[in-house]
């Protein structure tokens, strides 16, 4: 802050339906991967029961249940239906379980978030993947230790929640160097930064949306490009020494610059 | 027989594979009829559990479970599909499960019949298909009056093998004036001749499949047509007062005349 | 009123955008049932043409033909385009129809509501489905008594709208134990109350639009409840003997206090 | 034949079904393009009567009838499908309507050909494509002068098997310079070796389709690919100034030599 | 003007969410006629290259780039895509992309728009479709001249947007008499009014568009009907003399009249 | 052998279309797997080039090379286009491509089998998957080392014909402890036992293939099941000290008694 930076953090900048514009492209990223690092966790060698997601002619597929209907939750699914998983989304939204039946038909199971449905559910879930995320808010503890060890051993967790803490009180942050580790007899891959695995296609994605937002900072110069643009003007957290964003101010404990004052200096 | 009638019998015309084409049409109608009835007896008013075959977004849908992946089996899972329901198909043959994988891909869910697999998801069905057939056999009894009884009651079962005796120990031939009956608290529809409810469609589909039989006759006299053609030939059950078909003139232990000689009188 | 109760209608919730989230679950219902009871109408032995409203290989599938694109049409297209129907959505919105093709693509025929479309289809369609609904008001008559005359005897009316008092001239509400009759010709199912022929779907899928309501009213008090939701509160209709609702008021005659003013004594 | 070459003839090397596997890429090709040209016929500027295949949302989507489900068939009506038309399939084979309703389901409507299903689906097409193609006859001649009279003034017929003769009485063979005409109202596409227009993608898929055979030729020599191959070998039409083919001997009134002599020679 | 006439432009009627619901049905028609006018210049005889959108099993497809993911865009890319082609849709909205890619899946390519991607696609592309309509201005060159001489000679443009001055520096307005003309070898569609090709189709779309306004015209009177919907008031350019919208007041440099006051008049 | 066992190998009990049904189970399990575990070799941290199969929207998927149409290769194709990634089947024979064209449509790409096809697709790979697997023979070698050097470093190689040497000249044998190697830039993986991973449903999967044959054993004794059963008897390779199948005495240099001959002593 005493460097005089003008600091725009990836994640205040808004959109007009208050979603956060440059988050979503790695919540993409982190839905469709999911899936392939479930089903390589499920694999004998990485401690899993050794079943293979879509299962072949004659023999079961597995169980995939997601906890949310998001972005994440939704490209998550879309891939677990690609490799013709089993495939439930449980959500406390109804329109949006409504949303998600229109778009995906008969072949995605959409389930109402009650406590019996997650508990029936999770018990039996060969991979389940934890995508409730609540912007700028811990993830809610859906999914207790007691229910983790009532799931078949062997079978897998990821929690793409972890960033926030996670949705399993089981869920603990890992790396990608040792992503995973086995809890009450359950495997757990909680790698923070998922993207960083494709880093190629994260960057690209990233750029993409960055990109309007760094032409009008390098057409209008920052102040302009601020003040027309209340979106990204969300984004401003510190301006030559004045914190402007409420958040940062009131978890640091120090006065709030309005953006708009701290543009117009 | 004393009438001197030249009798051809639409259930012993084959065709090349080894099929039965006047048959065939008859099977599909009964398939995809199968899924209309079982979704009507499952209404409250008719004695089901009152369960919505599709469900709705986040509710779950019913469970489909149709013994045999015939043309019978796959009309029937066509349409089970179709409504949105959870449907498992068990069949004893893998190439013919790899098929029907090719066929419907992940929202089709195929099974090797093992008596494991089938007291699994009988029980867990809310609308059971029978539709084992074996061409001018008795249906296998796969499903034992124990098994039904370990149904949810309420539960529905369709048994489209009724005109072979079907494949439950609990069916029997009813009619289209009452079609229904509860037996071990299971809703039974085993109308024989179902294809006769959807008439018209019935007809027209009948009328295809014997047209070029009934042209060739017509055209060439009967007895021109059924030397040039052997599987309407294996049709031929009996000819001025002679049996001329093995297993009519098994059943009756009547002597045969092969169907050649009689033609050639 | 006298008992002092507080009273929630239904039906009078709202939500964000200006629908009936408490309805919406019943709609759904209906509009999936509808094809299944039109199928079986359809039937020889319920007075039906004896068509199987998918067709087989080979002969054509049976037109249905659904009045309304809203809630309940959507779901009617759905199951009848699952069943292999040849289907044709009528609405008087072009962007509603723009989002139907959108949704389902070629296989659902959507048409502009103009009286010309509207006659050619009806005369044409072997089921027909009545879902106008227009939420709060009497459905409008869209099909008069001479062209259900005009119509294929035999043909079928299911008139999902019955319980605004139905889309055709010649519907007239029936029951579960007597859902049909036949006037000029065609079989009408007008059943009021359709979801309680599947009671256990119906019940959940309310539970679920309600639960986040009664949750709240739990947590809180219903005061503090529907204080806080406006969306709840226009539920509320009687409050202690007064009356809070404009259309009650209205209908009944009574005069009106406000949902805020009664919340707050 | 003087000249002593070894003359083998694309379309009559045989495979193992008795298919025609060099004439095959060329149907696919044909029946492809068959809707991209009728589509453009049915353009005002061609003489057609303005209407867009698949329509637009609100607006029906065009009739396309396609006579025959072969390869040709089959090929125009996944073209039709795509473009969003509504398609009929006309074929006197039941078997192989199955097939086709197996392969596209309830998209593709199809219909057993008798004299009223082609007349009453002529009349009523936008675009008819003529697909019945019988290998070394000429093409019955299923649509009459009279039923072309009977269509919509501005329709459209493009006769994919005008090469042996067309299956159309109206029919002409006409060039890509000059690919139309109008007859009876109609407007006529008839142009001989339709895969010309696409002379690119046709060329690669013949050199695929002859690759193996001549890879065999300069591999092994003419004598010992052709000794080796039976279906090759039924190509070889002229060796040395004989004739080894019966039709082509029949045809020319040459005596026959087999092939199997002329390569042994 | 002088005439006294009451003038409303399809043009300038606007809808709730600030779209051209006069207009939308024609950019439908433009973009799913832009693909058969497409394939058809890509046929030898119309200079093209001379392949086939779909490819043939064993030889690949033709590649069509979409500049722009609007309303005629997207009706371009589901008619790419239904004629089999590889299609990629460039657009600068990522939301617009996710949607695109949830109505779509993975059939359909969806590349932010950069100027490499813009430059690596188009030079890849057999069909280049230029989509790219901002209502009420000039259509923007993103294609240069330079680029258009990279292209693969016999290549073919469609630019939808030439009513707003073509979005490539080649384009140049043609009509349906002479529609294509060839420059830096790549052959160029570019004529204006393309839904007049499919005039019975654009008649009965614009007619079902329009249909609302009329009737509340005739209805209530236009001054009526007009006050009671300000999208249909948003139309009313001229006024008995007098100018009343803003643009044209603007372009003509007359004075302007609000269109509240000319109706009150 | 001395100990007068008789033994049934898996891999030569034979069909009626002269396939391995006991093979085939493991080729669709492999075949699966290979989009999985080629997947995550793409991830930074396996050496890979960090890209995500699928991509997002706006940024472009994975392209995946396969090389056979085979069991394996079409199941590979199968996954990949379920996590879509851009996919391309090679295969030497037409007909196969046209089954595949047929069974996946324009998703799936297919391209004939020439040097410069393979060439071309392989430099352009981001994951190979070869899947050439000539029954009883060594798999042929169609990618040279020097065509794996021309692959971008980072891409990835599954070879599933690694247990017949593989299709890559680069391909040496690896294990599910140490899966993975780099050689020329390209992570190979070439597992031999690839179904082990996924032990779960390859027992069951096998166990299906397998127990017809083991309950006529069983039923019938080995003598009558293998005098009923031509397909086993092909599997019967040394029975009490006797060689009956022809590769294995080949092989081993010792003499052939007849299986038919062994079974009757």
């Amino acid at each position: 802050m005493k460097s005089g930076v003008i600091a725009i953090a990836y994640e205040t900048v808004t959109d007009a339906r208050g979603g956060l514009p440059l988050l979503a492209p790695m919540s993409e990223v982190a839905g469709r991967m999911a899936i392939q690092v479930g089903a390589h966790c499920l694999e004998k060698e990485q401690g899993g029961t050794g079943i293979l997601l879509g299962g072949v002619p004659g023999v079961p597929a597995a169980k995939v249940v997601i906890l949310g209907g998001g972005v994440s939750g939704t490209n998550a699914a879309r891939m677990a239906m690609g490799v013709e998983a089993y495939v439930t989304v449980i959500d406390k939204s109804l329109p949006r379980l409504y949303e998600l039946d229109m778009q995906f038909g008969a072949q995605l199971h959409t389930l109402f978030s009650t406590v019996e449905n997650i508990e029936r559910e999770v018990i039996a879930a060969d991979l389940l993947i934890g995508a409730v995320l609540v912007p700028g808010a811990a993830a809610p503890k859906l999914v207790s230790r007691e229910l983790v060890r009532a799931m078949r051993p062997g079978s897998v967790i990821v929690d793409i929640a972890i960033d926030q803490g996670g949705c399993c009180e089981t869920s603990r942050p890992t790396t990608h160097a040792a992503p995973t580790y086995v809890e009450e007899g359950v495997v757990h891959y909680c790698v923070t930064n998922m993207p960083g695995a494709v880093a190629r296609t994260s960057a690209v994605a990233l750029n993409n949306a960055t990109l309007p937002f760094v032409e009008a900072i390098a057409d209008k110069g920052w102040r302009r490009a601020l003040a027309d643009d209340p979106h990204l003007r969300d984004g401003l957290n510190v301006s030559r020494g004045r914190v402007t964003h409420p958040a940062v101010a009131r978890d640091l404990g120090l006065s709030l610059t309005s953006a708009e004052r701290a543009i117009a200096e």
